[in-house]
C-alpha cells in the first residue's frame, strides 16, 4: 500500500505538534503519513490473520491490539 | 497522547479494507487508532530529536524517515 494517501496531512500535522514540534515541514506530513500507512496494513494483515486463526470473519479490537504488539 | 482520536475511523476502514479485511468490527477501528497515534507520536518525538541534532528547528522528511526506520 504505498501511497495510498488515506490519512490527511493535517492529521500528521496535529500528531506532531501534539509530540512537540515546533515546525513541520511540508515533506515531513508526507512521510509520516506513508510511514503510518505502511504500519497500519502490516497491522492490518497481521490481524486479519489473527482472526482467521480465531475462526471468524470479523476483525475485531483484540486482533488489532495482538497485531500490533507484535509489529516491529 | 492515549485517546487523542485524530485520525478518522472511517480513514482506519479503508487501511484495513486496502490490507484484504473482509469486515471490521467497530473496535477494531478504535484499536487501529490508537494504536496507529500512538505510533506516529513515537516517530514524532524521535524526528523532532533528530532535527535538533541536526541543528534545525524545522521536521523534515529525513527525520521522520530514518525515526521510522528506528520504530520498534
Amino acid at each position: 500500500m504505498a501511497q495510498k494517501k488515506i490519512l490527511s496531512l493535517l492529521a500528521m500535522e496535529r500528531i506532531m505538534k501534539e509530540a512537540g514540534a515546533y515546525r513541520v515541514g511540508e515533506d515531513a506530513k508526507e512521510a509520516l503519513r506513508d510511514a503510518l500507512e505502511h504500519i497500519g496494513e502490516q497491522i492490518s494483515k497481521e490481524a486479519n490473520e489473527l482472526s482467521r486463526h480465531a475462526r471468524r470473519s470479523t476483525i475485531k479490537a483484540e486482533d488489532i491490539k495482538l497485531a500490533a504488539r507484535q509489529q516491529k
